[in-house]
C-alpha cells in the first residue's frame, strides 16, 4: 500500500517549522503599516445595561488620540453565522448584555495612550437586572436579554427517529442520569490580533490571525455595511484558533471604524484578558441522558436533554447545540433516540465553537453512563461497546450513511495494546482504567459554506503555489494538503508555496472547523493537482510520442511507464509548456461532500460522506491523600482511513489529549455576577507538559475510505472525544467514585471519597 | 452593430482614473515597510575602465549606514531578456562600460546618508580606452567593449525575400537616401522605484513600478542566482513606462542585496538623472534606404542597412534591430526586399524598447523617401500610397499574413477628411501638408513569453475580481480588459475589481509591449469569463429551466432570451452557485496567438494573426525668421478593428501623436566623450501642451478583426509610427527642405533655408 506513494504516508517535517521555531513567522500582533495607530477597545463593565448617552469628548482632547468611534457609527447593524440567529451588535449601541461586551474604539499614536484614552470615555448606563443561570433565564418573568426573543431560549432543536417511549417500554434496565460540564476558553497562545487600512479605491484590508477568513469577510461586511468585494481578509500566521478565531471580534470592527476615520492603518491587539471574558467559549451543559438497554447489554434507545448556558449572544451556537444530536446515532447502534437542545442566553460572554465542537461534553455524558449500564449489567466495557459498535456500510436510524468503518479493530487494538482483560482485574489500589470510544463526522457539510476550492500555478523553475482559503491554524494542514499536491504532481514536498489566504484571491475555502480541512480542502487540492497535470500530460504526451495515461510523474521526472529513460525533469516539461507550447499551466479544483446539508432543527440529514471513529483507554492513579489524579498511561487508536502524515496524526493525538486533560481536570471560567475573576493563564489553568500522561500510545488504524484523498479521513477533531470519559472511567474502576461534573478536582475526589468513606 | 452591446464600444472613464486624479494611487516611491533602510547606487565615472578594487571600508563607518554591495557579490553573473545576448551584470564586476553604470549599493537610515556614503566609497578603475561611435567600433582595432564580441557587433541580423538585385535591375527609377535619428529617453515621469524585502521563508519580494513584471522576476532571479519561485514581484501603480519599464536595474539587483545582508527592507527610488543617464534608451539610427520603382510608381523593392548604436549592453536590442526587418513589407506591397541590421556596441548607455519599438524611425526613413519619390516621379503622395497598399488577406514577400486591412480606407478618409487634393496646391506660403502610413503587428508573439493568461473569481455579492500578469502603466488597459469581462458576463465596469501584478499569484502575462495587451491579455480574459460563464450557465439552466445556449447574461441579470422575467439578478445566481451547488465560480483562460515564432536573424516567420494599419497627414507652418514648426493639424486614421473603449483609443493617437512630436523636434540625448550633459528635464526638451497642434483629429476606422475580441486590434503603438515623416514631408512641402536627420532643430532650418537661398 505504502510503497506507491513518494510524499503522502511519510512522516515529513511541517514546511513552517523551520520559519515558526527561529521566530520568524509573521503572526498578528507583528503586523506593521507606515502611520499606523494603535487602538483599544472601550467595554462594558455591566453585565446588562441600556447605553443612555456616550460622551467622548475629553477623551478626544487627550493629546495623541486620532479618533473614537462606537455602536452609534453602525446603528442597528447585527451579525452572526447563522441567518436566523443574527443578534450581535458589531460594536454595543442600544444596550450591554455581559461584562466585556465591546462599547467603543480608540486610536492613538501609541497604546498607552489608547488605553488612557478608554478611561476618559464617559458612558453612561441604565443597569438592567442580569440573570445568570441558564434555567433561571427560562423562568417566566426572567429578565428578557434580547427583546425578540421569549424566555431568553436563543436556539431549540429536537430530533427525534424511532420510538423512544417504545424503548423505555420495552427495556430490561432503564439509567437516568445527569452531567455537568464547565465553560472552557480556547487558550490559544496568541490573543486577536487585527491591523486595519483602506487602500485608494475604497477597499478595507484586514490583516488578522483569522481561523476562517471567509467568515470574517463575510461577518464584517455584513457589520459595516459594505459590499463584500470590498473587503479583504489578509491572513497572518494564526498561534492556534480551536474554533475561536473563526468570526469577527469588537477589535475587528473598531479597527475598520477607525481606520476609515482618520485615514490610517490602525492596530489593534487584545490582550489575553480581553480574549478570556468576550468570549467565544465552550458551551457549559447540562445533560439529562436517559438509557433503555436489553440485559444482554443491547442499547434499545437513548434520550438526552441538553441545556446549555450560551451567554448573551448567540455566535454559531444553534450548531453547537444540534451538533450533538446530530451525532447521537454514532458509535453505537441507536434504534431508538430523541434529542433535546436548549441554547439559552444569559448575561455572561457567549459561547460558539471549540475543537470537538459540544462532542466531548457530550460522550462525556453518555460514555460514562454506559460505564454505569455496564457495570449494572454485568458486562465487560470493551464487550458492550463491541457489541452495539456500528459497522461499516450502516444507515443509523438518523440517516447518517456509515461507509468505511474500523470501529471494531479500534477498539479491539487499543484493547489488546493495554492487555484490557488481564490488566483490569490486576491493578493496584486506586489504580484503574477505563475505556471510551467517539465518532465524528470527517468534513462535515453544515450551512452552505462547505466547498472547498483550491488553485495552483505551475512555475517555470518546477515549483507549484498553492492558493487555498483553507487555513492551517496550527494543525499542519498546510503541509497534508502541500504532500498531497506533491504526489500528484510527482514533486517534491519542498517545491510547494503555499500562500496564506488573501480573500480576494485565494480560492473561497471556509477555513478549519468540522475536521474538514484534510478532508474536503484535500481532495479540491486533488482535483486541482490532476487539472494540472492534465494540461502538462498534454504536452508531455507530445514530446514523449506517448499516450497520456501512460505518462508517470514521479521525484520530479516525467516519463513513459516502465521507461524512464524515456522522460524529461518535471521543471523542463513546464518550460516546454509555458515557452513552447504558451500554455501557462494553472490548475483548479472545486470539492464538497455530495451529499444534502443536514436540518439543524430535526437532525435529519447525512453530515458527512465519511464518519471517523476511535477508543480511548486511559490508566489512572488517585492519590487518596491529595485527590490528584495521576495518567499513567493514554492509548488511543484512531481510524483515520490512511495517514497523509502519520507524525502530524500522532500529534493531533497528543495535542486533542492535553486539551481534554485540561478540561477533564484544569480549565473553568470562574465568574461573579457576570464577571470573570480568573481572566488569565496564572488564574485559568491549562495543563503544562509536566500534566501529560507518563505514557501516550497513539495506534493509527488505517483503512482507505474511497471519497477521501488517498483514503484520508479527519484526525483533528475525533481525537478529542473520547478522552473526557475514558479517564472518569478509569477513576470510577480505580475508586468507585462516579465523577458527573467537570472539571475533577481534587477537592471533589477527596469529598467523594470522604462520603464513600 | 454598436447596439448589441452594453460596455464595450463605450467611452467609459477610465477605472483608476478618481484615484489617480486625488493623488492616492500608489506608485512605486510610495511603498514603505516598517524598519525600511534607503538605499542609493554608486555609478561609473568613466566610460571604459577596469575595476581593480573597491574599498567600502570609509562608507562602512558613516554612522547611519547598514550595509554595502558591490558587485562582486554577484561575481560573473549576466543577466538579459534573449539568451544568446545576456551580457548585462546586476553591479559592474570586472568592467564598467558606460559612465552611470551601477557598481556599488549603499543601505542607510537615510536618504542623504546613502548619498554621503557614495562618496565614501573608494573604486579603483584602470581606464580604457573608450569608443562613442559606432562606425569607427566596428572598425579594425577598435577598443573591445565585451571580451567575446568581435568588431562590437553585438547583433546582426540579415533578411531577404524575393531577389533585391534583380528588382534593382528591372527599376525605372532608384533612389538612395541615409537617414539618421538620435537617441531618446522614455520620459516618463515617474523615475525607477523598488522595494526590496525578504520574509520568513527566505523568499525575495520586490515592490516595484514594473511593466512587465514577469520579465523582471526572471532577470532578478537568474541575477540574483536563487529560485524564480524564491523572487515575488508586487506591482505598484506606474507612472508610464513606454519600454522603459521592462527590465531589471541595478537598483533592483542593489535594493535585493541590501536587503539580503540587512535582513531589513530597503528602498531605493532613481532621480530623473539616473534615469536618463543608466538607460534604456531609444536606438539611434543609421538607416541607408535604396529603393527600385516603375515609373507607375509601383515598388519594386527595397535594401535597408541599419546601424544602431546600442551603447554598452544588449537589453532587447537584438530585438530592437530586427523588427524593422519584421515588419519591413508593411504596409505597401513589397515583392523584394533586404534588410540588414547592424546593432553596435559603445562605451554609452544602452539601449532598448521604446514605444514604436524601433518602427517610427524605420517608418521616418522609408515614408520620407517615398514622399521623395513621388516627388521625383510627379505622382501624388496618397496616389502612390494608394497604389502600394496592401490589401486584406494577403501574405507579404517576408511571410507576413494580413488578414483584416482597413488600410486603403484610412488612407482615403484621412485625405478626404483633409481636403488633400484640393489643399495641398492651395496652401499660403511656407505652409505645408506631408502624409505617412504605418503597419503594426498587433499582439506580437516574439520569444517565448508572449502568452498571456488570466483567471477570475467571481464575488458572493455579483462584483469579479480579475487577476492577470498584464499590465496598465498608464494606457488605460486595465479599464479595456476590465470592459472585456463586464461585457461577457453581462455585467457592470463598476463590478470587476483588477488587481495589480503580484507575481506568485497572478497568470502569467508578459506585460505591456509589443502592442498586445488588449489583443493577447483581452482575449485571455475573454476566455476566463467565458470559463466562469459557463460554471454558471449550469446552474442558472436549472434553476430557470431552460437550455444553457437560451439564457442571456446582461445588464446584471440573467435570464431566457426573449423572456427577461425568467430569471435573476446576477449576483443571486452567483450565491445559488456557492452556498445551494457548492460551486466557487472561478474561470481561468489562457491565449496565445497560433504562429511560428519569427526568427530574429532572417526574419522568416509571421509577427502576429492581426496588424494594424494607419495614415496621418500632417499641416504645418514654418517661420522662416526663427526657423520654428507650428503644427496646425494633425489627421490619424488608425484601424483598430474594434474600439472597445473609443476615447481611450483616441487618447492613445493623442499621446502616441505628443510622444513623436517630442522626437521629431526637441528631444536628444546630448553626450560628450559619453557623459550625458542634460539628464534632466529642463535640458533634456520634452514637448509640453504648448507644443501641441492646434487641431488633432483622429479617425477610428474600424473593421472588427475575427482573431481579436470583440473584433479589437492594437492603438497603443501604431499610432506612432507616422507622425514624424508626415510632418518632415509637410515641412518639404512647406518649404523644399528635406529633413533627414532628428531632430529637427530651428538652427538646421534656418541652416538648410539659407542654403536654398
Amino acid at each position: 500500500q505504502m510503497e506507491e506513494y513518494s510524499v503522502v504516508g511519510k512522516s515529513l517535517p511541517r514546511i513552517d517549522a523551520l520559519e515558526k521555531v527561529t521566530g520568524q513567522a509573521r503572526y498578528g500582533a507583528d503586523m506593521a503599516l507606515p502611520g499606523m495607530l494603535y487602538g483599544k477597545v472601550l467595554r462594558s463593565p455591566f453585565p446588562h445595561a441600556r447605553i443612555l448617552n456616550i460622551d467622548t469628548s475629553r477623551a478626544e482632547r487627550l493629546p495623541g488620540v486620532r479618533a473614537i468611534v462606537t455602536g452609534k457609527d453602525l446603528p442597528g447593524k447585527k451579525v452572526g453565522f447563522i441567518p436566523a440567529t443574527r443578534d450581535l451588535p458589531p460594536l454595543a449601541w442600544d444596550k450591554v448584555r455581559f461584562i466585556g461586551e465591546g462599547v467603543a474604539g480608540v486610536a492613538a499614536i501609541d497604546e498607552d495612550i489608547a488605553w488612557e484614552a478608554l478611561d476618559l470615555i464617559k458612558v453612561e448606563y441604565e443597569p438592567l437586572e442580569a440573570v445568570f443561570d441558564p434555567i433561571k433565564a427560562m423562568e417566566p418573568g426572567a429578565p428578557r436579554i434580547h427583546d425578540h426573543v421569549e424566555n431568553n431560549i436563543s436556539f431549540k432543536s429536537v430530533m427525534s427517529f424511532g420510538d423512544i417511549e417504545q424503548a423505555f417500554k420495552e427495556a430490561d434496565h432503564i439509567r437516568e442520569d445527569t452531567f455537568v460540564t464547565q465553560p472552557m476558553t480556547h487558550g490559544f497562545i496568541e490573543p486577536h490580533a487585527i491591523l486595519a487600512t483602506y487602500d485608494s479605491t475604497g477597499k478595507l484590508t484586514l490583516y488578522g490571525n483569522k481561523q476562517s477568513p471567509y467568515i470574517v469577510y463575510r461577518q464584517v461586511a455584513m457589520g459595516l455595511d459594505i459590499p463584500l468585494s470590498k473587503v479583504r481578509i489578509v491572513q497572518t500566521h494564526v498561534g492556534g484558533g480551536f474554533g475561536g478565531k473563526h468570526e469577527p471580534y469588537y477589535l475587528d470592527f473598531a479597527a475598520a471604524l477607525l481606520a476609515k476615520k482618520t485615514g490610517r492603518p490602525v492596530k489593534i491587539v487584545d490582550t489575553q484578558e480581553e480574549v478570556i471574558i468576550a468570549g467565544r467559549q465552550r458551551h457549559p451543559m447540562t445533560m439529562q441522558v436517559k438509557t433503555a438497554m436489553k440485559k444482554d447489554g443491547t442499547i434499545l434507545g437513548c434520550y438526552v436533554k441538553n441545556i446549555a448556558d450560551g451567554g448573551a449572544y448567540s455566535s454559531v451556537g444553534a450548531l453547537s447545540l444540534s451538533i450533538p444530536g446530530l451525532v447521537m446515532s454514532l458509535p453505537y447502534r441507536l434504534p431508538n433516540m430523541k434529542y433535546e437542545g436548549y441554547r439559552v442566553y444569559t448575561n455572561k460572554p457567549f459561547c460558539g465553537a471549540l475543537r470537538g465542537h459540544c462532542i466531548p461534553q457530550f460522550r462525556f455524558a453518555v460514555e460514562s453512563q454506559l460505564d454505569m449500564i455496564a457495570h449494572d449489567l454485568g458486562i465487560d466495557q470493551v464487550e458492550i461497546r463491541l457489541k452495539n459498535a456500528v459497522k461499516p456500510d450502516e444507515v443509523t436510524v438518523s440517516g447518517l450513511k456509515v461507509t468505511t468503518c474500523q470501529l471494531d479493530r479500534c477498539i479491539k487494538e487499543a484493547a489488546s495494546s493495554v492487555n484490557w482483560w488481564e490488566r483490569k482485574n490486576n491493578l493496584p489500589p486506586y489504580r484503574g482504567i477505563g475505556y471510551a470510544c467517539g465518532a465524528l463526522a470527517s468534513g462535515a457539510r453544515l450551512m452552505g459554506h462547505s466547498a472547498s476550492s483550491a488553485m495552483i500555478k505551475v512555475h517555470e523553475d518546477g515549483a507549484v503555489t498553492l492558493l487555498t482559503g483553507s487555513t492551517d491554524v496550527g494543525q499542519g494542514s498546510n503541509t497534508v494538503l502541500s504532500q498531497i499536491l506533491a504526489e500528484e504532481l510527482g514533486i517534491a514536498l519542498d517545491d510547494v508555496r503555499i500562500s496564506l489566504v488573501e480573500s480576494e484571491i485565494t480560492p473561497i475555502d471556509p477555513g478549519t472547523f468540522g475536521a474538514r480541512v484534510t478532508f474536503c480542502s484535500g481532495n479540491a487540492v486533488k482535483v486541482a493537482a490532476l487539472d494540472a497535470k492534465k494540461q502538462l500530460l498534454e504536452v508531455a504526451a507530445e514530446a514523449l510520442e506517448a499516450n497520456p495515461e501512460d505518462i508517470v510523474f514521479r521525484n520530479r521526472k516525467v516519463f513513459v511507464k516502465g521507461s524512464p529513460d524515456r522522460g524529461m525533469p518535471f521543471d523542463q516539461l513546464v518550460r516546454l509548456a509555458q515557452y513552447q507550447k504558451a500554455t501557462p499551466i494553472m490548475g483548479r479544483g472545486v470539492y464538497t461532500p455530495d451529499l444534502a446539508v443536514p436540518d439543524f432543527l430535526t437532525g435529519k440529514g447525512n453530515m458527512s460522506l465519511a464518519y471517523t471513529f476511535a477508543a480511548q483507554v486511559a490508566e489512572v492513579e488517585v492519590d487518596p491523600e491529595t485527590g490528584k489524579v495521576k495518567i499513567h498511561k493514554m492509548t488511543f487508536s484512531h481510524d483515520c482511513g490512511f495517514a497523509i502524515n502519520p507524525m502530524s496524526v500522532e500529534g493531533q493525538l497528543e495535542g486533542g489529549l492535553t486539551m481534554m486533560l485540561g478540561q477533564a481536570f484544569y480549565e473553568d471560567i470562574i465568574r461573579d455576577n457576570g464577571q470573570t475573576l480568573n481572566p488569565n493563564f496564572l488564574d485559568y489553568k491549562m495543563p503544562t507538559v509536566m500534566d501529560t500522561p507518563l505514557e501516550v500510545v497513539p495506534l493509527l488504524v488505517e483503512g482507505p475510505d474511497p471519497e477521501g484523498p488517498y483514503g484520508a479521513k479527519e484526525a483533528g477533531e475525533g481525537t478529542t472525544v473520547g478522552t473526557i470519559p475514558a479517564i472518569t472511567n478509569a477513576i470510577y474502576h480505580a475508586t468507585g467514585i462516579r465523577i458527573k461534573e467537570l472539571p475533577i478536582t481534587p477537592e471533589a475526589i477527596l469529598k467523594a471519597l470522604a462520603e464513600k468513606g
